[in-house]
This record gives C-alpha cells, structure tokens and sequence, in this order.
C-alpha cells in the first residue's frame, strides 16, 4: 500500500553516524490540482481555518460561506490573514457556492450540536462533497443521536464521500490520545482524563455562554433551565473511547458546578468579582463492560493562575503498564481545534466513502509539506 | 463505514445527568471464529504476546514456533501463563505450522533489523497470512532497506494480506506520539523526543548488548567495531515523523556516548562499577525541508534513579501551539512493545493489502472487548 512512499524519503538507504540522506524528487510533482476547501462559517473557528489554510502548500480556498451581514464582504475582512495579492473571496450564502465539482471538502464550523448541524452537513454530502465539521457532537454522533448518525453514514456512503467531526476536545485530546496511549497497555483498570485550561483567550460570547462574572444562584438557575452550556462533548470522549476499547457503556453520569473565586479575577474579555462564577468545572463518570471506570474533569475558567491553579491535559490510566502524562501548560483549545479541521484533511479525502470518526482513520498529524502529496489521486474530487 | 457501530454503544441516545445508557446486544454475536494467531520466536517478546494473548478475548494461540532445543517443548514452558485446562500447544519449526489456511496472522519476534527478518515476513506472506513484527527496523523499513520494503508491500498486495512493524519505540512513543500531538498544531519548527528508560528490568542479553558494566575504552572500541547495539530505530522514527509531516529528509546524523556511572550501580542482572559504563545514550539529528529540525535522545542505562535521574517520555515541540508532553515514568519497553503488537491485530488484519506503517492504520488502542468485534467479516482468513 505504501511501497510508492517507501525509500522515498530516504533515496536508496541510509549508512548511520554522519550520513546525509539524499534528497529525492518530491512525489507530488504529479500535475494534482491544489486541494480545494470551502470554508463554511466564519467565526472564530472557520476565520482561523481560513488563516491556516492561507499558510499551506497545495490547498487553496475555493469559497467562504455565511449568513447576514457577512455575505457580500471580503473574507478577508473576518480573519486575521491581509489579502495582499491573493484573489478576492467574497462571502456568499452555502447554497450558493456549494455546488457538485466545487470543492473537494468542506469545513462547517457553525454549530455544536449534531442536530443542528445535521441538515447542513446532509447538504454537503448531497452535493458530493467530503464534509469535516468543529461541531462537537459531531465527533462521536452515535452518542446522542444515533439515528442522523446513521442516515449521514448512508447518504455519504450513496454519495461517495466522507464525513468527520473532529477538534481539540472532543476529538483529540480527552479520548484520541487516551485511546492511543492505551496502545502500549496489556490491560487497562481506571482511566482519568483532565483538562484543566484557561478561558481567558476566549471572546464575549463565552463568556456568556460560561456564566463568567454571575452569581451562584444565577449559575444554578441556569443550569437547571439548561442554558449552562459548559463543554459539550463529554458523551461523545466516552462514546469514542469505548468504542475504542471494544467495551459497551453501562452507566454515563455528567454534572457541571460553578467554580466560584475567592478574588477578583479579570481577563481581556471577562471579569468575575469576588464570591461570583469565573467558570465552570465539568466532571462525567462512565462505567464499562468489565467494571473498567472513565472518569472525565474539565474545569474551564478566566485567569487560572489567580488561582494558583496551573493548566494542562492530564492521562492518567491505571493499567498494565500504567500511564501517567501531562501536557502542561494546556494545547490552546482554539487553536488545536483549527489545526485538527486542516491536519485531518486529507485523511477524510483519502477515506472509504461514510461517516467517520478519529478511530476509523489513519493517525493526525501536522500537514507540514505540499498537501498534495497526500491526496490519492483517485480520491481527488475536482 | 462506521453506521452499524454507531448508536450500538449508546442504545437509542443519552440523556446528560443521571442518564444510564442502554445495554445493546454485541456486535460479535456471530458466528465469526476466534481469531487465530501464530507466535514466531518465544524469547521475551513473544512470550510476553503469547501471555497477553491468553488473557484476551475472541483470539486463539493456534500456534508456537521457535527453533533448536525448544523445538517439541510446550509453548508454556516458555512464558509466564500456566498452561492449567487449556490445549497443550508444542513448539513446532516455523515452516511445519505456518501454512495456507493456518492462522489470520503470525506474529513474528526474531529479528530487530529488516534484513534478517525479510525471509520470514516474506516466506509468511507467501502463506497468504498476515504479519505483524517486532522488528525495530520494519517500523519504517523505507529509512534503510527502500528494496527490501517495496518487495515486501508487492508480495504482500499479491497475497492480499498486510504487514506492520510495530514496538513502543519504533512505532508509539518517539515517533507515532510526537506525531499525534502535531495533529493539533497549525505549524511545526522543532522537536524533540526524549526517552529516559531504566535498562534494570531486563536479562543478561541487553545486559551484555549495551555494554553494562564495560570500560569507557571497551565501549569506544565496540562502537568503533559496530558492535554496541545501542537503541535501533532513529532513522526509522525519524523517517515515519518525515513523512507524517509530509517533509523529505535533509539530513540525518546520530551517535552514541557511554553513561560513565560515578558509582556503583546494582541491577536484577547487570553491574556496573564506578568508572565503568551504566548504558548507552544515543541521540540524532535530523533536518527536513523547510528547516525542521528533530533531535532524538535516548539514554538507557540500569539503575538511574541512583544517579538521581528521573525516567520518562517527553514530548517537546516549538511551534503553534508547542507543546510540552512528558510521561513520567516512561512507559516499559517491554510490556509497550507486547501490548503494541497484540492492539494492531484488528487493524493490520482489516488493512488494505500491502506494507504498513503506523501512518498508514487507524489509531492504535488497547484491545479490551472481544477482539472478533473489531474485525471486518471479509477480511477474516480462516
């Protein structure tokens, strides 16, 4: 399968210490048209991926799609990236430049919750194009709503494309890189997943959505009408890691509680006053066939470190062998959920045609070199 | 791909907070045979496969081969696992047992380089059986042996069957891992892995093939010589993290240094006088395009915490975001590299035929259910 890569990189064989490897001619120096994405939803999330595509070799942006406002100006107007002398892209309603041959993928950013997202994503598939979505739920969709999971899975299936939600939480760094650290482990009894991170870099809208700055009471309220939104993802991690495991789901239990602070606390975009919420701590215990335990903690918050509280991913699987890793501080959620919609690609182009998740594709990685390159041809849409 | 699995973990969907996930009957409840694996070579690694074996669900040991006087012994006077009512297996010559229609897969422990190990992958193959080995150099085997690599993806597309070389380090924890973490990143400058590993565990073999307890003028000239064999895999990790990054090889340059203990050093089966060696560090460093550069350390020696020295897998990569990644202690060679080679069964079993490499196959993750739910139907051999 990978007898054309092979050699490739290290011409005809390496004599180690001092060594230099020849350099060999580049596979991609076939005559591929660039990877072409629309971009769908330019908020933080799509701007973002917009900024990083720009960045990237053999990929172009073949459309930004929008609502309101948007439509009609510049993308360029909405991410961080000048235009300087690239062409013009201006903002256009979906249906308007989704169309069958316009693209090879489109990355929705819109929404977070499967329902939601669900029609928009049927239209994608439905025009023949691969489909890769930030919305979190999308990432394990069987979790809450197995039956649009099912119907996205078909409809991609009957149109020959692919489908993949994915992100820094859930997608990466809570469940994928437990699963993989559970690679090298003859048995697995307890699993931990932590993520304690600071919300500061976020906007207004989450601080918002976060309750930053509002009474206990207030965060109660809220979070019996349901208008906390917290993180959402918990059921997805869990719903993906057994999966993972091979093991059934007999009990999943999430709860959320206010993190109130002892001292003021203020970041660019938020302030939470003494004895108010600067954020929220979600925590889920989930039971699996066998009596293995996950035990998932999230707390988010402005201005951690106020607290004396340091940031970071936490693995801790207790097992054979037992693992115990920390990324500290934490990967920046914005930014890793921007890499992982690009890095993941071309793995969604090159996928046998469904709904996928990042258990059912070969491993993420940064996409450093031409994007091309890793394209299979057969698999190139226009 | 994924429709008939969604949904199964989480019944009909979930209901966050005190929610309990309805059972759902397994995916398994066919009438697929056990999974049939045949270990070549009994030494500590595929003895530790065949113990990690027998604890497993829905995977058989269908057989056991080695050479010499172990040859008409029984498989379990050899590993850990007492045989109690299971099957007696004896240990057979590989080419008595490994035969069309003998096994799904044969795990192959013998070798650590490509050219030694070649015969066998090649004889396995041509069985029309899949294989997954333990050789370091076959986790990448393009970096050194680009022929041997090709012949062996051919043959084995021929055949319709898959290979992988897989181990904790080549193939997860210096290489794979680092590559993961990159998933999450929008650009890459520099990485380094470092692994820091305690050498006390194992037996009189890496006692005597490191150099424990040697003098520093023996070690130079046993390196001079080519016989320390140090730690096998840098050009490998080093091509697997090029190509992931999808980056040609500029350079590639490593070494080797004795650890001169200041003093004495007592492990389970190694000694090492003040003066004398402890272990081996090596390190390399490669470039790739665009100015990348990886740096590779890997000191292994006995007793470092007598030194004062702490074990450990770190993870560091400047870019966007960076990323500081330390598993403390490391994780075990042994047991990693076991449980590496036992986890990969489902996917190298339901690859597309040919040559793999830990790029090229679905995430790894511990095989905790029963190991036929992970397996495609038309993709089981016998």
């Amino acid at each position: 399968m990978i007898g054309s890569d092979i050699g490739a990189l290290f011409g005809t064989g390496i004599a180690v210490n001092n060594s230099i490897i020849k350099l060999i001619k580049r596979k991609g120096d076939c005559a591929m048209e660039n990877v072409k994405v629309i971009i769908w939803g330019l908020g933080a999330m799509g701007g973002g991926i917009a900024d990083m595509l720009l960045s990237k070799k053999g990929v172009d942006i073949a459309g930004a799609a929008d609502m309101g406002q948007k439509v009609g100006t510049s993308m360029y107007d909405h991410i961080k990236t000048e235009r300087g002398g690239r062409p013009e892209i201006i903002v256009s309603e979906a249906e308007e430049i989704i169309k069958p041959g316009a693209a090879d993928i489109v990355i929705l950013c819109t929404d977070s919750f499967t329902e939601k997202a669900f029609p928009k994503i049927k239209f994608i598939i439905e025009q023949g194009i691969n489909c890769i979505t930030s919305a979190e739920e999308m990432s394990y969709p069987g979790a809450k709503n197995p039956r649009l999971a099912e119907e996205l899975d078909r409809t991609a299936a009957e149109h020959g494309v692919s489908i993949l939600g994915t992100g820094i939480n859930p997608g990466h760094i809570m469940d994928m890189l437990v699963l993989v650290m559970t690679g090298c482990m003859t048995d697995v009894k307890h699993i931990l997943s932590r993520r304690v991170n600071s919300l500061s870099p976020f906007g207004k809208t989450v601080m918002e959505e976060q309750g930053i700055g509002i009474s206990p009471e207030e965060f109660a309220e809220r979070k019996k009408e349901g208008t906390m939104s917290g993180h959402v993802g918990f059921a997805e991690s869990v719903g993906m890691m057994a999966e993972g495991l091979g093991l059934k789901v007999e009990s999943f239990v999430q709860d959320m509680e206010p993190i109130i602070t002892d001292t003021d606390r203020k970041s660019p975009h938020g302030f939470a006053a003494a004895g108010s919420c600067a954020g929220v701590a979600m925590t889920a215990d989930a039971s699996l066939e066998g009596g293995i335990k996950i035990r998932m903690e999230h707390p988010q918050q402005i201005e951690p470190e106020q607290a004396g509280i340091s940031t970071g991913d936490y693995v801790k699987i207790e097992g054979s062998p037992s693992i115990n890793l920390v990324n500290s501080p934490e990967v920046e959620g914005g930014l890793g959920t921007i890499a992982m919609c690009v890095n993941m690609i071309p793995q969604v182009i090159n996928a046998e045609p469904g709904l996928h998740t990042m258990l059912t594709l070969p491993v993420p990685r940064a996409v450093m070199g031409d994007m091309r390159d890793r394209i299979k041809p057969s698999k190139k849409l226009v």
